[in-house]
């Protein structure tokens, strides 16, 4: 991944103005790092099928990390959920203001389909990419999720309801994350099933997240924590151990569904998810 | 614009889930009228140079207003301008609340490339169509004239500055309605042409819009009027007079350059310019 973090330094959004802050508020949340979860899966898929396609990739890497990271900024604005800190610095509007904060997150939203639509592929491929982050970046995918997350604060949900949030608001992106990746490296023919796989480990990584809020200090998550009591999260509806135990549950299940998947994907993609997979276990 | 308006409402976006008012919100704006006059322009393009895909060409128009619609409903939000009414009718935050509108308003903003990639038109015109809505409507263009525009309040700018603002503002959205129009078409010969004729008219445009904000009362202009006097407009920095003579410089300039314009195209937009050109007449 230090090729893409070094890809994603070298195609920071641009804006030479008179306005005094718009370009470094444009590129202050890109470069405080973050996990490059989204990034890693569709690159693994790459790897794993099509290597010669990996500069390429990165392009489609690049457009899914924008999209994650207006998502972000929008999220931890005063108006829903009111965070102080992302990646370990002062969130966007707490070091400019919320007009910043909110603009940098629409240009993010746009700039993602302009890298798409500029990217070294064929356009039916760009096509085929741009239509599958609008689908799940958008207004029936994770903006719906954010939507029903903050219109249900403070009215508690069913299991299943809240499975609908968070397919909606993290494991969309992160399923379109594998298929895309899938569709850069020209084999289709595996999009559906790392999709499928994909929505099952966004809820993990939820569960995951919600495990973390209550176990880890600010500190080590670099964002504010125990910060969901007002709102629907695995741990606050099943309570803590049978949170712990429905991520290994579904941990397991993705180990197995793992072993039908051909040996190269395999290969690249069990680092990532090793280490994300354990994440609640504090590794 | 009949069958455009009818052809919008047919594709209104859509979301079923267990948010109440989320699907409602997302339509709302959308159905509250408007003048359409981006979809105007580049229809009026196509018509003239290539009417069989007329058809097509509206879903290239419904992106634009998308786009469009979202900067209306965050440029209204309390960080910002703080309106009360757009298009007659209260805001989206009035309405709703201020999550909803930057909700909304981010849904809307991704939802114009999804229906720009879905469109019943080649992948080459797709991209090429998403590339200048990207780059027009994005952080080097809409996003970064409101930037500019709410930076600026309270710090006024020189007459240069306020044309740079504008034309990132709202010149380049209606200069990529025309260029997009010439694209779908297939007449990219005339492209630039009408992309800088575009410019000029846009900032005629908001020339115009200062000056019924000064001199039109809210139920006529049907949002909030005499609103701009902390904003950097025509109006405070040349005076009402000299923005009058300025609108109408620009109005002749851009008569005289439409008679370089092939007969089909004059044809086309000379009942649309002439419906904007003398809007601060009072027509």
């Amino acid at each position: 991944m230090q090729n893409f973090e070094q890809f994603l330094l070298d195609n920071l959004p641009q804006s030479q103005s008179i306005h005094p802050h718009y370009e470094s508020a444009l590129q202050n949340m890109l470069q405080a790092g973050g996990k490059r979860f989204r990034p890693a899966l569709l690159l693994s898929v790459v790897k794993a099928y099509n290597p010669l396609m990996l500069d390429s990739a990165r392009h489609g890497a690049l457009a899914i990390e924008l999209l994650h990271t207006y998502s972000l900024i929008h999220d931890d604005l005063p108006a829903m959920d009111d965070s102080p800190l992302r990646r370990g610095n002062p969130t966007l509007h707490v070091v400019y203001d919320e007009v910043t904060a909110i603009l940098v997150g629409d240009a993010l939203n746009t700039y993602a389909f302009e890298v798409l639509s500029k990217a070294p592929l064929s356009d039916e491929v760009k096509i085929k990419l741009i239509r599958e982050l609008a689908q799940n970046g958008g207004l029936n995918g994770m903006v719906l999720g954010q939507a029903i997350d903050c219109y249900f604060e403070n009215r508690p949900l069913q299991l299943e309801d809240i499975k609908t949030l968070h397919t909606n608001k993290t494991a969309k992106l992160i399923a379109a994350s594998l298929k895309m990746g899938a569709i850069i490296a020209g084999h289709e023919d595996v999009a559906e099933k790392l999709y499928d796989f994909g929505i099952q480990l966004g809820l993990l990584f939820q569960i995951q997240d919600d495990i973390l809020d209550v176990t880890q200090s600010s500190e080590e998550a670099g964002k504010l924590t125990n910060n969901d009591e007002d709102k629907n999260s695995f741990v606050t509806i099943l309570g803590l151990d049978e949170a712990l135990r429905e991520a290994n549950v579904l941990a397991d299940a993705l180990t197995e569904q793992m072993c039908s998947f051909d040996e190269s994907l395999q290969r690249e993609l069990s680092p990532i998810l090793t280490k994300y997979i354990n994440r609640h276990k504090g590794n």
